[in-house]
């Protein structure tokens, strides 16, 4: 994957602001009205084939805790203190109130500290999980890549490669 | 979209500190050895068959700000301080050393500031964009799901929902 080089670390313009709720009446609105920028990806979903072998994979190879689980449809994970990882049964999923779901590997990226990249490494290995590609990024920081079972490409990510006031 | 209650607002047990990766020998390793779990979802990635209605729908609609573009290949956002939105044409990164690239629609959700769902609910019609749901969470917390332009499934979801650490 290719990473731009060109972020910077600072917040973008439209973060005034947003309307009061309690006001009864709606205040007049237009496209350019200020409203606060999303904080953060709060979720993340994946879509696997075989939720058992997920749940295996996130909580025992990656330590992720689960947070929810309904059978044959999903299996939830928490991701350090901000964010859930989802994994899906797309056939359950395509139907309800917000269908979504998708074939073919998707893709995300888990932050870890610089220092533990070697265990990680280590540890894939130990559990054998191939390690697919690492890559040390120009802006600083490194990748390894791996699959789950489902064959979603999963990145774990140092800090650097982003430039974000996160550190990543 | 079901989601659990059982969330607690606690770390997972394994948050030891990693192996010194400047150790020459690699350390005795095993299945058991305790590495620090990843600490965030740092990228998101979804699917999209037009990156230009991409761009302008997460940049004019949302307010995101574009860190990384490769015309026929993808456009990436920043969300906040801590976390990257991969907007990917997954004709293109089917190919290459990591391979991934799903089609059907995806799903993910973006914090917002519960004062501010307001003002993203009025901004969405204003803007055309369709709130297909609105839903209130049991343990507090509320969301709204609209589309992309690709047709994945958009969340804005206020706190309270999952009640982790960082209040969503």
């Amino acid at each position: 994957m290719k990473k731009s080089q060109s972020a910077k670390p600072h917040r973008t313009a439209n973060e005034t602001p947003a309307a009061d709720p309690k006001t009864e009446s709606p205040p007049t609105v237009d496209e350019t009205m200020p409203v606060a920028s999303p904080l953060s990806v709060v979720e993340t979903a994946i879509y696997v084939d075989d939720l058992d072998a997920a749940e295996d994979f996130y909580q025992r190879v990656l330590g992720l805790r689960v947070v929810g689980k309904v059978a044959h449809r999903h299996v939830f994970f928490q991701v350090g203190e901000s964010d859930v990882l989802l994994a899906f049964n797309p056939v359950t999923t395509l139907t309800g109130d917000t269908p979504h779901g998708a074939t073919g590997p998707g893709h995300f990226a888990l932050g870890i500290e610089m220092q533990a990249l070697h265990a990680w490494r280590q540890r894939l290995r130990t559990l054998g999980v191939a390690i697919e590609a690492e890559v040390e990024w120009p802006a600083g920081g490194k990748s390894i890549y791996f699959r789950d079972p489902a064959g979603n490409s999963v990145e774990l990510v140092t800090p650097g490669v982003w430039r974000l006031p996160s550190g990543w």
